[in-house]
C-alpha cells in the first residue's frame, strides 16, 4: 500500500553542542518520508523554490519516493535555522524565512488520489482538511499539529482532525490541546475529538499511544550521542505511519493492538536514527536491517 | 532472607495542589522499609525525638517491620516541610529540622548482624559505610545518596559506595557524580566506582537499570492522579530492594536478568502507589494482591 505525505520541505541551519551546519535539507515532510520509506511506498506533496537542490531531490527519489507533487514555485524555498541548547532538551528559533511555503496550496496530482494511506503534515488544519477531502477511498488518515494552529485556529483543527484516525503531537501539545496537564485525562479528552488513536511524544522520554481501552508507553532510546535532534518527532511519525500503512493496517475497532504497538516501536526506531547525525544524514546510509536490529534491541532493553 | 534498611525516620508538612497535611509520618527510612515488607522481612535502623507517635510504631510493627533498631532519643523527630509545584515536578523545601537526626549514630542490634540484604537509605556516606562494616556475610548492599554529599562529601562517598552492590539514585544526581549528562556514559563512569548495578530513578519517566553488559528501561507508571510524590523514590527503593532480598539474588555475575527487570518492575509499582495518597496513606490499605496485579499491567503496557 502507499502513503502521500503532505508537508514542509526545507532547507535548515543547524547549531548543536556537536557542531552546526548553515545549510541542509530538511523540512517536516522530507523527515517524514524519507523515514516512511523504509515500510511502504511514499508520494509527497510539498512547495520548494528554485533554489532546491537536484542532489536533495536525488536522495528522495533514490528512496523510490514520489515527488510528482514536489511543486517549484518562484522564489526560495523554507528556510529555517535554531540553536540547542548544551543538554538539547531546548531549541531556539533563529530565523523562520517562510518563502515559498507561506503560499503552499497543495496540490494532489491524480495519481495520488488512490491512496489508501495519507499523513497530514503540521500545516494549516484548513489546508490538512482540503487534502484529505480530495483524495478516494482512504483507509488509514493521521496528522501532526503544533502550537500556534492549537491556540489559534482551534475550531478548523477541530474540525480537520474530527476525520483523523490518528493525532500525533508531543506531550506540551496534548497538553495545550486539551487543556488537562495529566497525560491520561489529555489523551481521553483528545480521543473524544474524533481520532481512535493518539500518539504523545515525549522527545528523550519515548511515547505512549493511547486508544479508548488500551495504551502503550515505550521509552526512548538510549543514545550515547546525540549529534541534532531536528527532525527526530517526524522520523517517528515516518516509522510509525509507514509500518501501518505496510501491513495494511487501518485503526478501527478490529485492529491488533500489537501490530499498533509495533508501530509504535518502529517510529521510536526511525526518531532514534535521526539523531545520530546531521538533518537527514543518517538516511543516506541507514538500512533496513539496521532497523530490524534496533527494533530487536529495543525488545531485549524493555521485555520482562 | 531479611533486609536492614538505615535511614530518616520523619514528620513531614507536605503541600501539594490537591491539599495540604501539617504533620504526617515520612522519611526515607520509612517508605522503604513499608515498600519492602511486602516482599520480605525487613528491620529498621532509625532514630525518632520523644515526639514519635504510638500509633506511627504501631503502622510500621503492623508491617512485620523489626524495630529493635529505632532508636528513641531526647528531642524532637526530624522534621521535613515542602511544597510542590502545580505539575508536582518541582518542589520547594520550606523547612528543614533535623533535630534528633542532627547526631544519628546508626547502631545495629546484635539480632541485625546476620541479615544478608542492606539497604543504606540517604545518610553521611561514612556513616553508611560503618553500619555496613558491622554486618557479617553481607550478599547484597545497595543504598542511595544525595546531591550534597556528591558535592562535599566526595572522597568518602566514592569509599563507601565502591563496597555496594548497587547504587540507587535520580537522573541529577547520576550526572552530577559521574560528570557527564548522557546517561549512559554517566552510567559507565559510575559503574567503573565499584557497583555492579546502577538504577538510575527519573520521576514520572521511569526507571533505568545499568550494568556492565546490558541495561533495562522501564517508563513510568501513567498515574490520573498524583496525590503526593514524596517517597514515591524511597518506595522504588523498597520494592526493588525488598523483591531482590526475597528471592535470595547477589548481583554477581550469574545474576539472572530477568530477576533484575522484576525487580525494576515492582520498584516502579511501589513507586507508583505511593503517590495515590498523601505521606505513606496508600500503605495502610495496599496488599500484595494490588502490586502483583500491577505489576502485570506494566507487562500488558510495554510488551509488544
Amino acid at each position: 500500500m502507499s502513503l502521500v505525505v503532505v508537508g514542509s520541505v526545507a532547507y535548515d541551519a543547524v547549531e548543536t553542542p556537536h557542531g552546526r551546519v548553515d545549510r541542509m535539507l530538511g523540512g517536516a515532510c522530507t523527515y517524514i518520508a524519507l523515514a516512511a520509506s523504509y515500510f511502504t511506498p511514499v508520494k509527497v506533496v510539498a512547495v520548494v523554490g528554485e533554489d532546491f537542490a537536484g542532489e536533495d531531490r536525488e536522495l528522495l527519489a533514490g528512496r523510490g519516493i514520489g515527488l510528482e507533487g514536489l511543486e517549484t514555485a518562484p522564489g526560495k524555498t523554507f528556510f529555517w535555522s535554531g540553536v540547542y541548547s548544551a543538554d538539547m532538551n531546548d531549541r531556539t528559533t533563529r530565523a523562520t524565512d517562510l518563502n515559498v511555503f507561506a503560499d503552499f496550496q497543495p496540490k494532489l496530482p491524480a495519481s495520488y488520489r488512490d491512496a489508501p494511506c495519507l499523513f497530514l503534515g503540521n500545516i494549516q488544519p484548513a489546508l490538512q482538511r482540503q487534502v484529505r477531502a480530495q483524495m478516494n477511498g482512504l483507509r488509514l488518515t493521521g496528522g501532526d499539529t503544533m502550537n500556534y494552529w492549537i491556540a489559534d485556529y482551534r475550531d478548523e483543527l477541530l474540525a480537520t482532525i474530527a476525520e483523523w484516525d490518528f493525532l500525533l503531537i508531543n506531550d506540551s501539545e496534548a497538553r495545550m490541546l486539551s487543556g488537562e496537564h495529566n497525560l491520561k485525562r489529555a489523551a481521553r479528552a483528545i480521543l473524544d475529538m474524533g481520532p481512535s488513536t493518539l500518539v504523545i511524544k515525549r522527545g528523550e522520554h519515548g511515547a505512549i499511544l493511547f486508544r479508548r481501552d488500551s495504551f502503550f508507553i515505550v521509552p526512548g532510546y538510549l543514545l550515547e550521542e546525540v549529534f541534532d535532534p531536528t527532525g527526530a518527532g517526524d522520523s517517528f511519525a515516518g516509522g510509525f505511519t509507514g509500518y501501518l500503512t505496510s501491513i495494511g493496517a487501518g485503526l478501527g475497532d478490529g485492529v491488533d493492538r500489537r501490530e499498533l504497538s509495533r508501530a509504535v516501536i518502529y517510529g521510536s526506531v526511525m526518531g532514534s536514527f535521526c539523531c545520530e547525525r546531521f538533518g537527514v544524514d543518517r538516511f543516506r546510509t541507514l538500512t533496513r536491517a539496521e532497523i530490524d536490529a534496533r527494533f530487536q534491541e529495543f525488545k531485549q532493553f524493555t521485555d520482562f
